[in-house]
């Protein structure tokens, strides 16, 4: 918990503007940390609509659980609907068995009560250590003065709430025009550790004002992680609480945004664009912030038979230890990256393979680039963000993933801590 | 280079005796190291049955492409033979392009030359730097010298030769009857880093004196491999280079062994059992020299759907960075666990789940096991071998797979030496 703060870092953070109707508040319940915030108090007006993506792992924790069901009663008119959302950081009450169960319902309830809607509309995500029972009564009497004290500017705060080993807040907002009137977008994120794809996401929770459906976020959703969260890899350490809601508040219709009930309305394309800027500028705050991280690495592969098989070919080259400690040590060790695209069991001709590091080309044509000059690459390779481009010369998929590096740093971090 | 032998190295290396038809010696050609040997020839007997299994990887190296071929003539009555195996450390001869296939020939030309024998009776290996030319005219004259000199009894050189990051030399060895005559099986092989399992395996190489045709042991290898190389993994990369060659002169038949044309010959059975336990002692001390290990981890899924299941939920647990980072901080970290188990995308029911470290159970039932000592497990956890058990409670599915921690070492091994 006492890492120095990232050096890859952004170096501006947005000034958040407000969310009509949305407020949030911050408390020290004492759930494992000492002397920080760790519950985060976010709360809706009515109507407020909500979607989630969620971890792809067997072994979700309990509130996974619970804002699916929440979220799969979408078929009934009371459905679709958020009042509240509760987030801890310290403990993901994650394999807790029944008592995680009711841990869950009890939050929800000690939320619901507090604010005086149905625990139904209550949306939950904890994270932190995996199998310590979360002992939900320290919520009782938190909430209660967290609904009283939520106010609509606390952005930073919210973000820092639920942070668990990392070392800055992440914030992004974005301001688009929908219909006539302009709407927000605002986004919090927290990552670390234990980041990969093929799931939703870590935690991150973004807020409109746009009066959008459930449905339609729903689909803004999923789609939009794509490119974005589900692209970003740490550890290839798929967490069991990886959760992304969205809540639209609505309340931009009073200065007259069109309700949006379908994704594919025509008017939504600006939001949409923006949306997912969003979410990408999360996204890569989570990369920057890799446990022990000290290079943003961009993997950029093209030519390969299809953008899916580009995206396995890059998230092994994101995963492979033995490329991202040669990315540590500042080595242009394209041999590994050729290791690892070998490796990922998609089509790739050898002889027809280029890389290049930060733009200069180190192989092509399944050998050496002869004309690339290893003083100019090591000189590259000092840069703080890594750009590994690989042209497999098959076809037309392209994809684009994000990671770090693997430093000491990593292994520190997670042979001492218990997360 | 340097790296202190690894704490997990065997304490008892075994005598190693002659395999009669087969010679070795080694040298030091200055591929890439300096004061220590870098090229290993075996010279076998006329009638040397040969098999052979290999990297899954789509980049594979030119000497791997070159024993392919070579095995790959196995219909006609020339092919299936050995004379000669030539194997380099220092420099995989991996995506090297047209010079990197000139390089093998020119290597087998030269080893044929020194051994009055046909090139395609030579077979070939390389381990090291990927994408460096490999310049095999340092061969010319060393094969000669060392065809002259080679003797039976050269067992560790031939195992320190192959050796990249390797701490200590790897050698197996057993003794078993076949029909009423004694056979010998010996084994040498390398490992440390770039090891992973869809594959054939790392550097090994076995030789016996058993007369057994080149089919029944290319049966024998393949099946062998399965539980014993297959089932280890260091990082979850898999190399470009992964060769295991078995080689049986067939020199026992003089003293009485009968001549095995069929894996299934039942008079082959004990001599199976003692081949795949000389694989299992190579491929475990792969497992006890992962670069910077510290801890060999067995890791033992059982109540799996199927053999193929428990193996996927194994190798998730056994390649997680934070599972191994954990072992290295000897923290009973089965939070971690459970998230590995969770993200191999396998059936798997939280609720079911149980998991124990070295004998103590920890969770049973998807949560905490309310009986466990954190100071006894704790203790446990000092040990150098780790003993990871997963119960999953769904079926007869069981399966085994040896791996090491990650270690700050790993990653100074990695960030400082282009191997």
């Amino acid at each position: 918990m006492s890492s120095p703060v990232s050096p890859l870092a952004p170096t501006d953070v947005p000034d958040m503007p407000a969310i009509s109707g949305v407020k949030l508040a911050t408390a020290a319940a004492g759930i494992r940390y000492k002397g920080r915030t760790d519950v985060l108090l976010a709360v809706m007006d009515k109507g407020t609509a909500v979607a989630g993506v969620f971890t792809q792992s067997k072994c979700a924790s309990a509130p996974v659980e619970w804002c699916r069901a929440k979220l799969g009663r979408g078929k009934s008119s009371r459905s679709g609907f958020a009042r509240a959302l509760v987030v801890n950081s310290g403990n993901a009450n994650a394999f807790t068995g029944k008592t995680g169960r009711q841990a869950t319902a009890l939050t929800a309830a000690i939320a619901a009560k507090a604010l005086g809607c149905r625990p139904d509309e209550v949306f939950l995500a904890s994270t932190g250590v995996i199998g310590e029972p979360l002992d939900a009564t320290k919520f009782d009497g938190v909430l209660a003065g967290l609904a009283a004290q939520a106010a609509p500017g606390e952005w930073i705060s919210a973000a820092r709430a639920i942070m668990t080993t990392d070392t800055f807040p992440k914030v992004a907002t974005a301001t688009v025009k929908l219909g006539k009137a302009k709407v927000t977008i605002n986004g919090v994120a927290k990552g670390a550790g234990m980041i990969a794809p093929d799931m939703a996401t870590l935690l991150a929770f973004v807020f409109t004002d746009a009066p959008i459906a459930a449905g339609a976020l729903q689909s803004l959703l999923k789609s939009g992680v794509e490119d974005t969260f589900n692209a970003v890899t740490i550890d290839g350490d798929t967490s069991t609480s990886d959760t992304l809601l969205a809540f639209a508040t609505g309340a931009a219709a009073a200065h007259g945004a069109p309700s949006i009930s379908r994704a594919g309305d025509p008017r939504l394309k600006g939001f949409t664009k923006a949306f997912r800027a969003v979410l990408a500028d999360l996204a890569e705050q989570v990369a920057r912030d890799g446990e022990g991280a000290r290079k943003l690495v961009e993997i950029i592969v093209d030519g390969a038979v299809s953008k899916k098989s580009a995206r396995r070919i890059a998230m092994s080259v994101a995963n492979s230890p033995l490329v991202k400690t040669a990315i540590a040590g500042e080595d242009a060790n394209w041999g590994r990256v050729v290791m690892a695209v070998g490796k990922a069991g998609e089509p790739a001709d050898r002889d027809r393979l280029s890389i290049s590091f930060n733009g200069i080309r180190v192989a092509k044509s399944g050998a050496r680039d002869p004309s690339y000059d290893e003083a100019e690459v090591s000189n590259a390779m000092k840069n703080p963000k890594i750009q590994i481009k690989i042209a497999l010369g098959l076809g037309k998929g392209r994809d684009r993933v994000l990671t770090c590096d693997l430093t000491k740093e990593y292994v520190a971090i997670n042979g001492d801590y218990r997360s």
